[in-house]
């Protein structure tokens, strides 16, 4: 018999079906009786004070049932952290981006609110506005908010070893500065969000979110309601990369509208809307100085990095840091310096983003690059000789339980046939190689642990109880894989409540990779603890040790001799008749260091453990026109164990869709003046299933101690390491180093024209 | 401090705000999107056979989206009992009642529905039917079923003691019959069903149900899907009184038609479709021999009874037992015999009803009264004589835990000034006393005990997750009573998530009066379960012992030294942040004997414990008209504990309202060849609010060894036992044993009439 029934095995995801034949319920298709369409009146200045508003007008129109602006709401200011409360959701006293909330409407359809909007009269009186992080830094900038004096939001400081000897030490020293703009998220679902109050006053709210718990808690307090009248439910979620984490201004609006009108209120997001008013991708200017032995070993590195956060802090200590801790995390360093500054200015908020830090991790990348150039060593070479490994600390005192990083780079470059192909290729095509590492999960507050419940049903089925979210990333499909295999079912057998704050316990949702370690395990505790109560059961029924038992095909049998055996069904009867607990509970906290902070202590345990990837990507450059075909992309990543090993290459290459083809080749959004020119489909580059390169996928399995299974992170390691494998290769085709990116045929072209007038 | 923070206080329910104000969703108040109305053709005929069914015209019809038919079922009969798998929900061979299902539509309205049914064309070949018990026993009567020859159905025979020598030791000895018709339900709210499946097949299903569990496995076996696929979900429920524990045709037919037009469809019955189509009261012919010594004790009783069950079983076994078993709790009896027949017509359906068995309680205490008049025994002095007493077993082996009669006798005595006032009154005036007694849930099957399920969350407020299903009784206020007690929280801190299937663990559901001794117990036990979790937290903290600790006003603290505390919530934060459990289960199977059958061996311990009642009523009858007017009602039950006395008394006065006022005065059906010719409140007369009498309501507590706060059942066996003391009363004012019920102006005139005539 094989180990397992259903883990580590390719199965078709539980979602997929329905997704593909429409039948999944997206927060826009939700429909309610009496549901009235929510609109939002936006701020057209980047930077303004608000000097009235007049709502008399649209609260007349036939059809309009509520108008809400600041005066609905309590005036308090949200911040994902104590120290970063600087957001009203509807602001009282300015506007500081284009786009910003300023007033909504509920109306029995579409024309009626949108009608309602144009009846709105906002006066402002126009501020002068920054829109780059050098204009926000300038002496006599115009201030954002009077906390953050210079308009420096967040400034993270780590410094570890000695730096001055590590240069001294080096053979080489070289700095760089490189500079990546913004990205739009671009989910394929715009936001919803639908809110309901009952006469008792408790509130249901549907939305695309990355944890409804995350969401529920800053909602009631928002809201000033006590957090068990706020019921974050479930809904189908068209993706997510990190900006679905907080909770938006549209859910705030949706639920003041909703209370206002007695009535249901949808609010969905045009495509527009949905650019400018969910997050964005930080844009960054990273000046790297990395010095190495002879050998390629990076001795010292100094890195100072400005990230443009918009107009207002959001995740901000976090997207400070995490470009910062991934290249820790994957290179060997023992001395270094970081100084992260999160600037703000007249433009929309941005926050966590699944590829985050591409001028940050290509920089460290490129420099190893054309370090290794001067001594003679391939950029393959250069990644093995800084490798982290298994059982190492980071700089910032991590532990890395499990690294296969090392064997993620040799079978790339085996595969990618790396050897025969570094510097040996035809003019204009290059190769080039990347690497990173991700965290799975860092625990933040009391919502860091997940809980699970199962319930066992008459039938031998069972229903599991989890607050985990699936963003899309297959975690529905991971819950019932892990439920099946400890219970011995199939996942037919398996029905989920999930994801719904009133029914589900705590859970830490989606974010920073953490549901399949953190939430998977939970589940898997509380699967063996009902199991240990049925093997109670049988082992009494059948007469042997609850030792002896097994649990497959909906059996429970005696190990050494499956035909003594009873259903599992009946093992439920049997309880269920005689008053024992057919349920079972399980919650795991990862082993973290709680002291650690974002900003004033960034040293400890960070994440219980981290994945490690490898992408080499090879490219031809068309000299005449800058265009980039990719020929071949390889991609691997330790995986700790992988459950579920189709579900984990669909993950590969959406990273490389995401982090390669469309973060280092086309996807930056465009500005002026704080406006962005190219919010939709038409102008946004996204690239499409026919753009995709043909793609290697390598699982590394090293077995991590903690992880179910040994199960870790699947497939975002893969995602921010394309950006610089696309990156390389792109240079190494035309010979040239590119430091401001993505890496657009503009640019390329410039490059190759600048550098045959050179030669 | 008080013992008890909410329990046994006086506490407004959660639902009754709600209730009054309209925000209640019935299940004939849910809307879905794309919702289709369906409509069910009923046979016009009592007893015929399909020949054809022809619904091409139906299905044409523009709007029309489902026809369904008998062969669009499996045509596997069903039924409660393994023996009485007796009724297709859409019969394939004949129809045996007016208003029988034969085929259903769904349409995108009420009108297309209907006019969709008139075109469905059906052949019938019209068969004798039989109407009443005397038809339906005839040697040469038309046969419903094969299974059932002659039309007997089920017979439960039961014999203790010595009745012969019982009889011959008896100083008086008088045998009598007794009748009554059929009752209507008649619940304030009609039958309503909403099915829709997902397009992976999950069918959720809304509808009044007296338990999730009860409805889910017989709809998961007549539609042949996986239990797990069938999810019935919570509704506000108006009105179940015994019937709404089985499945409806309709509910059925909804399913049906959802799934052939893929689309949400739902039922909802006219007031006529109601009356017709869910279940009656049975009507009963009762004959009664009982022997007394000279005290007025009962030495001997021989019961006939046959109960018309109309065309189907139903719940047919337990209908036939439940008089019989409720009087012989009420009144000590050494020597019984009981035959009960249940005997098929050619009329509606007829399963358990909330004041079930009234011509028999009614016969049992007339014939206590007339065999007391002749040995100068008043019949409050007959009942004290004859009162069940603790410790006691029942002749069919129940064990009696707690039984508070004699108080409740005495103490309604004293209230309604017994002694001052019987054989004292005026002419017409009259005083009647009844007592009864009813279980507190009789375990079927596996679904005979209730698991709860509580996760606290992170402000310190929980939600409690059971079965327990709310028909409109305050259910759900206990349980947050009850939940609150134990958790020392309040009762805004818990949200409920109850009678769902999928969610929620199994659980009886709320019939014979199972829920507050069952599922509270489990409730309690799941709040006790967590509350030690917490508690293990706090005394850590705290540098306390466990036990020495209470909680209360959302702290726990040392019971010794109350300022010595911490809230409820930082224990759960702390729980959350350790990675400990802070959820909780409890499950509670009432202790009784599982060997026991309705049929075959009746035999052992019925339900845990028993609750008893006595209701005395004092009326004066208009010698011209015949008419009753009531003065005074006095009613008191021994609740074991009551948890909430102010909904014991709303309970009271609504058994008083449905037992007494309509049941002995008003309520009954009226025939004409199978058909009810009042099944509307303009001819089916309910008692009003303005109808009703004053009432004193006495609570005897006797604080059961087993139930939650040693509280039981609280009402039925008030509701059980007005019908006794109204007829008691009717007929003491106007010195006529009658025996014929209800007791309508036309019977208590013609009796008058015929005593002046006599006299």
């Amino acid at each position: 018999m094989e180990k397992y029934a259903y883990i580590g095995k390719d199965m078709k995801r539980i979602d997929t079906s329905l997704k593909a034949t429409g039948g999944v319920l997206f927060a826009a298709d939700l429909s309610l009786p009496r549901l009235l369409v929510g609109k939002v009146l936006r701020s057209p200045y980047p930077h303004a004070r608000i000097l009235n508003i007049d709502t008399v007008r649209a609260e007349k129109l036939p059809g309009v049932k509520a108008v809400v602006t600041a005066q609905d709401t309590c005036g308090d200011k949200w911040g994902v952290f104590r120290y970063t409360q600087d957001q009203q959701f509807l602001p009282t006293e300015k506007v500081r981006y284009v786009g910003e909330e300023v007033a909504a409407v509920a109306a029995v359809d579409e024309d009626t609110a949108l009608e309602a909007l144009s009846l709105i009269d906002v006066q402002y009186e126009v501020l002068p506005a920054v829109f780059t992080i050098a204009e926000a830094m300038a002496p006599e900038a115009p201030q954002l908010h009077e906390v953050y004096p210079g308009n420096i939001n967040i400034h993270v400081q780590i410094e570890v070893g000695d730096l001055e000897k590590g240069f001294a030490e080096s053979a080489l020293v070289r700095e760089d500065t490189f500079t990546a703009p913004e990205d739009a998220y671009f989910m394929a679902e715009p936001y919803a969000v639908t809110a309901q109050f009952d006469t008792a006053g408790n509130l249901e709210i549907w939305m695309p979110n990355a944890g409804p718990h995350l969401k529920a808690k800053p909602l009631s307090n928002v809201l000033k309601m006590p957090l068990n009248k706020v019921r974050v439910r479930k809904i189908a979620i068209g993706g997510a990369f990190g900006g679905r984490s907080e909770i938006s201004p549209a859910d705030v609006i949706c639920a003041l509208l909703a209370k206002k009108a007695r009535r249901p209120v949808k609010i969905v997001y045009t495509r527009e809307e949905n650019t400018v008013a969910t997050r964005q991708a930080h844009s960054m200017i990273t000046r790297i100085k990395t010095g190495v032995d002879r050998d390629g070993k990076v001795l010292a590195r100094d890195i100072t990095c400005h990230l443009d956060g918009g107009a207002y802090s959001s995740t901000g200590p976090i997207a400070v840091s995490v470009p910062f801790l991934c290249m820790e995390q994957a290179y060997r360093l023992d001395n270094v310096r970081y100084n992260g500054y999160r600037i703000l200015t007249n433009k929309p908020i941005r926050g966590m983003f699944r590829t985050h830090g591409r001028a940050f991790a290509c920089g460290v990348d490129l420099q190893l690059d054309l370090l290794g150039q001067e001594l003679g060593l391939d950029p393959l070479t250069m990644r093995l000789r800084n490798a982290r490994q298994t059982g190492d600390y980071t700089p910032t005192k991590s532990f890395v339980a499990s690294c296969g990083l090392t064997e993620t780079i040799q079978q790339t470059g085996e595969k990618s046939r790396w050897r025969e192909k570094f510097g040996k290729l035809p003019p204009y095509h290059g190769i080039g190689i990347g690497c990173n590492s991700v965290q799975t999960g860092f625990p933040m507050g009391i919502r860091g642990g997940s809980q699970a419940l199962i319930k066992l049903n008459e039938d031998g089925g069972a229903t599991v109880i989890t607050g985990i979210v699936d963003n899309g990333q297959g975690n529905d499909h991971m819950i019932v894989q892990i439920a099946a295999e400890e219970l011995g079912i199939t996942p037919d057998d398996i029905q989920l409540i999930t994801a719904d704050t009133e029914v589900t316990p705590s859970d830490p949702g989606s974010y920073s990779m953490c549901e399949t370690f953190i939430g998977g395990n939970a589940v898997r505790l509380a699967a063996q603890d009902v199991k240990k109560k049925l093997f109670k059961i049988a082992a009494e029924t059948l007469g042997v040790g609850e030792k002896d038992l097994s649990a497959r095909d909906r059996k429970i049998f005696v190990t050494e001799n499956p035909t003594q055996s009873m259903s599992m069904a009946k093992a439920v009867r049997i309880g269920l008749s005689r008053n024992e607990s057919i349920s079972g509970e399980g919650s795991y906290w990862p082993n973290v260091d709680s002291k650690r902070e974002w900003v004033k202590n960034p040293f400890g345990q960070l994440s219980e453990t981290f994945s490690f990837g490898t992408v080499i990507c090879e490219v031809k450059v068309d000299p005449e026109t800058g265009q980039v075909e990719v020929l071949e992309v390889t991609a691997a990543q330790d995986v700790g164990y992988a459950l579920n090993p189709k579900v984990i290459e669909g993950q590969f290459e959406g990273g490389i869709a995401m982090g390669g083809q469309g973060g280092m080749l086309s996807e930056f959004l465009q500005w002026h003046e704080g406006r962005v020119l190219n919010p939709t489909q038409l102008d946004y580059l996204v690239p499409l299933a026919v753009d995709m390169p043909k793609i290697n996928n390598i699982i590394v399995e090293t077995i991590d101690p903690n992880g179910p299974y040994g199960a870790k992170e699947a497939g975002m390691s893969v995602a921010m390491s394309a950006a610089q494998a696309y990156c390389g290769a792109i240079c190494n085709a035309i010979g040239v180093d590119l430091h401001e990116f993505p890496l657009t045929p503009d640019k390329i072209l410039k490059a190759i024209e600048e550098k045959k007038s050179k030669s």
